[in-house]
């Protein structure tokens, strides 16, 4: 039975969008007692082919990664246009955003999903894959990211 | 350095405050693909010894766990009187409540944590263990659960 489903996929991520990346990543480096990690901004619209609510967007995010063991920190500053980052920040300085998942066979966790009533909100890519954020948020509480592993 | 912080920890959990843990917890062993868990109410403040800002209370919880490999996933839903769990779903159906990680040295996190800016909002304790909430939500957007492992 697990195997329909995600809990057959691997947990790999817990996101937080962020107003202010420096301030939130030296907080949490603090926290964490590691280094500062370096914020990255993710690549324009024409390489990462964003859409969101099934429109092309040139939204953008600063990126920064904490590798907690078994599971990834990612902290999210939206840049630019309307995204879901931006939409989960609201007018929060930081907030929950998603839950990520590697996903082997993308096309039926996303059928799987939108079947139980969720709906796929922005996908993209980036240098060796991509994304699909899931909206579960009124399902789940909780909004998803697929990351196909292509297996 | 990592050893002088959370990263030297183990991060265990993440959880969700929800309205309505049969419902939530349905939806989530559906998106799953595993067995609805049951859910089960923690005990009473003499047992547990449950304090809230510094405050007995007779708060209590219905808890559900789903296990996703390297972390728990902890769907909470907040039972009577003022507690931390019931101020973080406010009014909303679901809300992310916290990440949690296994501690070595408690006390010695918690003077860390606190030296950082952060609060001890709720202590308690439950069958084989206790736990802390730190309110780091101002400083790095997500409530802190710190698991004393006695070692």
């Amino acid at each position: 039975m697990a195997d329909e489903g995600l809990a057959a996929e691997t947990l790999c991520q817990v996101a937080l969008v962020v107003k202010d990346i420096e301030k939130a990543a030296k907080a949490w480096a603090e926290a964490l007692g590691v280094p500062v990690p370096e914020a990255r901004l993710t690549g324009p619209a024409e390489e990462t082919q964003i859409r969101c609510r099934g429109k092309p967007t040139e939204a953008r995010a600063r990126l920064a990664f904490f590798n907690l063991g078994p599971i990834i920190l990612e902290l999210i500053e939206p840049v630019g246009e309307p995204s879901v980052w931006r939409d989960g920040l609201g007018k929060c300085d930081a907030a929950f955003h998603h839950v990520a998942f590697y996903v082997r066979d993308a096309e039926r966790t996303i059928d799987r999903l939108q079947a139980q009533g969720m709906e796929v909100v922005q996908t993209g890519g980036f240098r060796g894959g991509r994304y699909v954020y899931v909206d579960a948020r009124q399902r789940l509480g909780a909004m998803l990211e697929l990351l196909p592993t292509g297996r």
